[in-house]
């Protein structure tokens, strides 16, 4: 049986020791090359400098101990209500307890009552992603494109799209 | 048969007065809207304020009356050798003379001299884009992917791809 969670609280805040914290957690995930990993980062920098109009939304699985991992998700610009999960990082010693699964339902949650209609994804097709990819599959997203050597010669990306439920009355 | 287009320099810098040159590039054009129009130019910002590490590359058609169309493309973060064209507009009344297909293959050309072996291009289903997509189609670009109701309820996204030909030794 996997160990449960510790208490948590969610918090949308982006606060200045955010960048910091989420390169570290990326980098320790060991999911992400370097260039990934400031990827990540950059979006929270440009988040704290522009707010809720650079169009990332944050949710940080917060607890006593620190973060447990987040996710980045937001708006795609020019469109009406397709959504982009950007990133969903766990710390390690914290998989396997359900915290991506929480940290995505809620980030769907978040996006059905903001007006979002569908959730989209982008994952590579390489080895070390058959548990995101499975992660995904079982959450209800499928397969809508598979673009051949995107990332690298090796290695394609996979295009996942889930349509959300209308939020709760 | 099309007029001959006037003498064209072609300009790679990015000018502090090309935002609004941008701006009113896309919204005469007819095929963008007011949400669309602003992305455009905000491309233009960024580079201006970052550089080329904005990921932003330009090429502008210059003539002695002003500029008659633009490219918008770079490299994609997180990949070896994808690159994505962003934009290519041409001003109304210089177009049927072979503008768009000179900047899309000087972009090509430049993103395979820089290490390119894809280009990307996204767009829209719709009956506007009829002439756009059947102009990338005659241009070598295969649909990858249809993603359904990604812009709107009623507007699907196609992505297209082709691979680029390696630089001339």
């Amino acid at each position: 049986m996997a160990l449960p969670l510790p208490q948590i609280t969610w918090r949308q805040e982006v606060l200045p020791g955010d960048p910091a914290l989420i390169r570290a957690l990326a980098a320790d995930s060991g999911f992400f090359r370097p260039d990934e990993v400031a990827v990540a980062q950059e979006l929270a920098d440009t988040r704290l400098a522009q707010g809720l109009a650079s169009g990332y939304h944050f949710l940080f699985a917060q607890a006593a101990e620190g973060v447990l991992g987040y996710a980045c998700y937001g708006p795609i610009a020019c469109t009406l209500g397709s959504w982009d999960l950007y990133w969903i990082v766990v710390r390690p010693d914290q998989q396997g307890r359900g915290l991506g699964a929480e940290l995505l339902a809620r980030a769907e949650a978040r996006a059905a009552a903001a007006g979002g209609r569908s959730m989209y994804v982008e994952t590579s097709s390489r080895p070390l992603y058959d548990p995101t990819r499975r992660f995904y599959e079982a959450r209800g997203y499928r397969v809508l494109a598979v673009l051949s050597q995107f990332y690298a010669p090796d290695d394609d990306k996979v295009i996942y799209g889930k349509r959300l439920d209308p939020p709760a009355a």
